[in-house]
């Protein structure tokens, strides 16, 4: 039984990540997918528009066998720290195979050659990323930049593969297969249609998350339909319909400002990503202007980016300080590999992987108190998001613990 | 000009506060009242129903000449320190002399003859607060049983002076001037109709504070009508409509759950009145049910009252802690005088005041940053408070510095 791996967020699933699945079961020969996903919180510093139990049955309904919970100590951090914790899932589930990306390219060799320009890091790279710093940028954008110059010198490194969003992100999950001396061979597929970060929908069938999520919100869940999958679309409605959704950063309002409003600016610089005077930034912010949107606009700069702002906001939000990332495990392995649903096929790669895989795998929540702080983090991230559904949710704080494994027949 | 000053709640102003303001400018022969008045939360532990301004002006409409706003950091504690806070902030304003306060006994000299018995505290009632402690019950609970219980032997300390809660209050009052050594003559009257926790309506047009929210929360503001003066019933009728109020614990269910869901037990009991593992039996209360009133419910025991829970959960709100309540003046007094409201003879008072206040009056806001802690906290319960309004009110958070003084012509 071949394994392939993705790393997904879904968010919602829509027929490009249909696609993106279909494309990795026929380019790496797989006879099952297995989708590491985040939980509550993203890459982005956003809270999920729908809660991962919804997002991981639209992974099972679109031929995805198994679907794990990326740890939230991993999800909402930079690309790097994101990429590395979903490859070390897959890595310490035993099972996997291969790893299947999107990427503007679709080259897997010249990518693996970017990818050792960066962990070998040239004193000419080096040089670029210090003048690129200087300009006040944040460190990924300067990496990305000086890139762009070196590659200038390196002729089969074209613009194809410099400084595209996914390709950068590709280079982050070779770069983790590498740290963790992985078995996991990688595999690339070329994105189509709807670029990363592209936020208007050009073609009929295909948009971006992003596109969909601000069409939904703008102009109602209907215009989305044609770029779902249909039984995504139905998942949404109902969430939408039960008053779990659409979710974002203005149902936490409320928390977050109040948070705001009763720090002090040192116990605000406790948090993860909260430095260099972003915490009385935001304290300001807060007391300036009435939402979210708003607060994030005002607090941004040059190097605090609106991505880098929302995931300081998620730690102030969780409460994830630094004391606590310290403690996460020094090896940088998770504690546990969470199941959040699987199918006929992904019970199957289970059974595989129930005698290989290096930490233990969670099918339903121990009752007992954790230690592990990794999983302290992810049971807060979903009372807190618990908070922010339209409508309360009798019990939806203890949902990690009664809420099944999503099981499809397929 | 006799200045008489009164100690207010006004959530919201009624027919039996006003009749208290009338009575207490004829027995004292007064020519001016001042009210000092709570912020924005309670006694109780409670948000107020709306907010301090429009508070404020209920009282002027009703023949209060001057508003002072009680610090939050009285406002919220016991029965003992919200007295003495209170009656500090009177005598501060070294303009005032006499106290006048509601009772049920009416007599002024019984409540001295308590309050010595209370602050001597001769063995055999120390006995008898010992062994009503040994029940489990709260120490204010345990005074007034071993009052009732000392006052047997005692002819002219019948039921009508020991353990009524107005007359407890009251002693409070008295014990607070003596400590301050204040000049101000303390005064008492009668309270008409309605018990002080009295939760039903018996009287046409009197009833308790208590009773009114209740109606107004469970029947509409309408039933409410003929309770309260038509100024204060117009006043909370324009708040209202104005998504102002009513405001009460579940407008701030989100950022309190998340607080707790966010806490270790340890740094939950940094808060003043959060002890004795009240810490934990919040957070587990905070997991199991989904509103406020749910969770006061759930961590309720004899010893932890209703009231003793929700004060707790105010300073867990407010991230009012021990180290900041430690850093109050030692001597106890106010740091300044915060005037909400007045009328003309209001502004005669605060004339009076000017040469002879100990402390600052502020009639509006500095913009430079305070040192005064108690100031802080004042200023961060209304930036707390602003965020529980049921429609975002723009620029709320900064209202104690963008809010007039509230000025009538009368």
């Amino acid at each position: 039984m071949h394994v392939t791996g993705v790393i997904v967020e879904y968010n919602p699933m829509h027929n490009g990540h249909l696609y993106h699945v279909e494309q990795s079961r026929l380019q790496t020969g797989a006879d099952a997918i297995v989708a590491v996903m985040s939980g509550h919180f993203l890459q982005r510093g956003e809270p999920a528009i729908v809660n991962k139990w919804a997002r991981a049955r639209m992974a099972l309904q679109q031929g995805v066998d198994l679907v794990l919970e990326l740890p939230v100590a991993y999800s909402t951090q930079s690309a790097t720290l994101f990429a590395y914790g979903s490859v070390a899932v897959l890595d310490a589930l035993g099972a996997v195979d291969s790893l299947c990306f999107g990427s503007e390219s679709g080259e897997i060799e010249s990518l693996n050659r970017l990818c050792s320009i960066i962990v070998d890091e040239p004193p000419l790279l080096q040089s670029y990323i210090q003048s690129e710093l200087q300009k006040g940028v944040s460190y990924p954008r300067a990496t990305g930049a000086a890139l762009v110059r070196y590659a200038e010198g390196e002729p089969e490194l074209d613009e194809r593969v410099v400084g595209q969003p996914n390709n950068m992100l590709g280079l982050e999950y070779l770069a983790a297969l590498r740290r963790l001396d992985s078995s996991i061979q990688p595999a690339t597929i070329t994105r189509i249609a709807a670029g990363y970060n592209e936020e208007k929908i050009t073609h009929p069938k295909i948009a971006s998350a992003t596109a969909i999520r601000k069409a939904t919100l703008e102009r109602g869940i209907e215009t989305a339909e044609a770029l779902l999958p249909e039984l995504s679309y139905q998942i949404l409605r109902e969430e939408f319909a039960a008053g779990r959704g659409p979710m974002r950063w203005e149902n936490f309002r409320q928390p977050l400002f109040t948070l705001l409003h009763r720090a002090a600016p040192e116990s605000l610089a406790e948090f993860v990503g909260v430095d260099e005077g972003l915490e009385a930034r935001l304290i300001e912010a807060a007391r300036r202007v009435d939402t979210v949107q708003e607060l994030i606009a005002y607090a941004k700069t040059k190097r605090y980016t609106w991505t880098k702002i929302q995931r300081a906001l998620t730690s102030i939000l969780l409460g994830f300080t630094r004391e606590e990332q310290a403690a996460l495990p020094a090896d940088g392995r998770p504690d546990y590999i969470r199941v959040l649903g699987f199918n006929e096929r992904g019970r199957d790669v289970l059974r595989k992987a129930s005698a290989r895989a290096v930490v233990p795998i969670l099918t339903k929540m121990p009752r007992e108190q954790s230690q592990s702080p990794m999983l302290q983090l992810d049971l807060r991230a979903t009372r807190i998001y618990s908070q922010g559904y339209a409508h309360a949710q009798p019990g939806a704080a203890l949902w990690d613990y009664t809420t099944p494994v999503q099981r499809i027949q397929n």
